[in-house]
């Protein structure tokens, strides 16, 4: 186990496993017959009432699930299970579709002996279709006849589209000196045939937090995580963070960011998301580099995340990365988009280790010691804006021929 | 020749040729050793000074003959010549390239036996290299006895860089009875070798305007044309469009919107500038289709130009057109993410002459139908958001492995 010094007193520690490693949560994941053979329906269940918090797409054509949810949430944010389709997005599918995702949490609830108002619903993959509700449903009752302890893995397994790994990870921290863990599993924000995909992650604790407190650090967490990577720029209907917090550590209730022991929950939360944040963009369509970008030097942190964002965006610097090419020049025009003020001449860039650009465009690097980091499969564009304190990072991939490949010849 | 009837009264007439259609223009296009083969330089000059503006990238690392030109325009808004050479962009050249831009202006100046401040310079090729100033100081000479009423293609031909065709256009109308011409030139927004390149267009008319009037005009048509195309979202250190206007044609000099004529004039320059726009994307690097996007019933044409775009430039629509895919999820969603007020289930989608969309998700079009339409070289994406009188159209090109290959692969 690796152990992270994330400040100055916090001590995070990586642990085995995702959603059910903290106390008191178990889940499921198996087949049901909307993909063709593949696992597509995941079940995650807490003992006990848990505080729960999500975040949810911006998009204005939002996906039918993520409409219920927000009133489930709205109306008592203290829920039991999540259920969770694959293959079907349950998108622009109007009445219907809102009556089926009512429908899924309905028959979760009758199966679990809980009450509707304590499951929320996801789903993600073809968009404008109804979901096959006879296989769901048998699919609902069978999962929860299998909620295991040991299901984290199987879940995280039935949640995924195009992803080629499975995406899960777990930490413990000391909450006011009382040991507590952090487990979640994400499916990543590539594009699914034949229709576009989603970025889903659900989080589970066994911290004791309030709801309204935790809305706040996950929304937070949420800014410094999935809201800092890209792939392609696109936001789905069906993207949703969800966080259950069901109190089993035992720890006292935090209800204040002042209350001892925050501080380290809301660090080992923001930890864990961007733990899932770097895996949802290292499985990225067609990528073959992951790309870290730090800003430093900007007015503010918010000016260091618009910098960073027009760097990560750039289909320019994503495809001189994807061509190994060290092309300062595509990095600071990119900058120059990024709609902030700050002064080209006193700009710095470093590709890994190697600085390519330095103050008043100077740039005599070593063209064999570049080509060496961008040989790598992790590459981190470092830029010194020397303007002031803010700093911010954002992560994505190349853009590769694969990656359209995957997009356009997604039927054939 | 082709006549178009754009308004009520107003008709054009599509004319041969390009800058040099207007009375009173001459240039010329040459090699002078930039680039190692192709034409590199070219210089347009009016027989008198001609009311000048331009519209300059918003890039905040402005290229040196971007800064220079602003400063020209605004001490004196009167211009006789442009000299333009390829193969290299100086842009981040600091001091030294200031003063090559400068140097350029002064060398045309001489040898066209006219004043410094009536000369603009802009340069477009590889980022961070100085010019090679003796040959460019040559070439100038050169081009400056070369100039001809002919020359108009050679020097199109002259300011390209990656594109695969000159780009060339001029059109006629009447201003309060007098006849006026007006011609353009342009180069494409794709990325070149080493390096991103650049959107440049050049027009010019016999039409008499004031310079603040023209300004005004050139900015509306700008918003209307160039504005309103997308190959990948990237804007470059050297973008400009100028327009001179040297009254050779007679007609009383337009001062205000009211004047009788002006609106002739502003339809004509907006035609002239969709042409070359339309041509630019058509030449988008990597493209096999050219696709425009039109956006009705948004809440206002602002509402429309944010819908337009957030089509337009979603990666997930470029590549599903490359894949001739009627993917309407896809344009539904990105209609999500355009950040405007409109309501889904009212909303309709075709692709050319098929319906691919009805209201309240209604889906039942021909695949054999879109399959038609998709297999176009030019596709049109209509959006009917029945919310509204708000209309705009936008012009892309599909994302192809293609572009992926020239901007990642360009050094090999």
């Amino acid at each position: 186990m690796e152990t992270a010094e994330v400040a100055d007193q916090v001590v995070l520690q990586e642990r085995a496993g995702g959603i059910t490693a903290p106390r008191g949560f178990r889940a499921s994941g198996l087949h049901c017959g909307v993909k063709r053979v593949k696992k597509d329906l995941a079940l995650l269940v807490s003992d006990v009432p848990a505080s729960c918090a999500g975040t949810f797409t911006q998009n204005r054509v939002p996906a039918a699930p993520v409409v219920v949810d927000k009133e489930q949430i709205a109306r008592s944010p203290f829920m039991r299970a999540i259920v969770v389709n694959s293959g079907n997005a349950n998108a622009c599918t109007g009445v219907r579709g809102m009556e089926d995702a009512r429908a899924m949490i309905g028959v979760a609830a009758r199966a679990l002996r809980i009450h509707e108002s304590e499951v929320l619903v996801s789903s993600t993959g073809v968009i404008g279709q109804f979901l096959p509700m006879d296989r769901i449903i048998q699919g609902i009752i069978a999962s929860a006849q299998s909620l295991a302890k040991e299901g984290g893995g199987e879940a995280a397994e039935a949640i995924l589209t195009t992803d080629t790994f499975t995406k899960q990870c777990a930490v413990e921290t000391a909450v006011n000196g009382v040991p507590v863990t952090l487990g979640g599993m994400a499916k990543g924000s590539g594009m699914i045939a034949p229709n576009m995909a989603t970025m889903l992650a659900f989080m589970t604790t066994d911290a004791a937090i309030a709801p309204e407190l935790l809305s706040q650090t996950l929304k937070r967490a949420v800014d410094r995580s999935f809201n800092r990577i890209t792939v392609d720029g696109d936001t789905s209907t069906n993207d949703m963070a969800i966080v259950l917090a069901n109190g089993l550590a035992g720890n006292p209730m935090l209800r204040e960011e002042t209350d001892p022991g925050f501080e380290e929950f809301s660090q080992a939360l923001e930890h864990l998301l961007v733990r899932l944040s770097r895996m949802i963009v290292m499985d990225g369509e067609g990528a073959t580099k992951f790309v870290e970008v730090i800003v430093d030097g900007a007015a503010s942190e918010a000016d260091a995340v618009k910098a960073a964002r027009a760097v990560a965006s750039s289909s320019l610097v994503k495809t001189a990365i994807n061509g190994e090419d060290a092309n300062w020049g595509r990095i600071l025009a990119a900058l120059g988009n990024a709609g902030i003020p700050f002064t080209p001449e006193e700009t710095e860039i470093s590709l890994g280790d190697v600085p390519i650009l330095r103050k008043n465009y100077r740039i005599d690097f070593s063209e064999e010691e570049a080509a060496r980091v961008l040989h790598e499969k992790e590459i981190t564009i470092r830029v010194q804006l020397n303007g002031g304190p803010g700093s911010a990072t954002f992560w994505t991939c190349d853009l590769s021929k694969e990656y359209v490949a995957i997009n356009a010849n997604y039927r054939t």
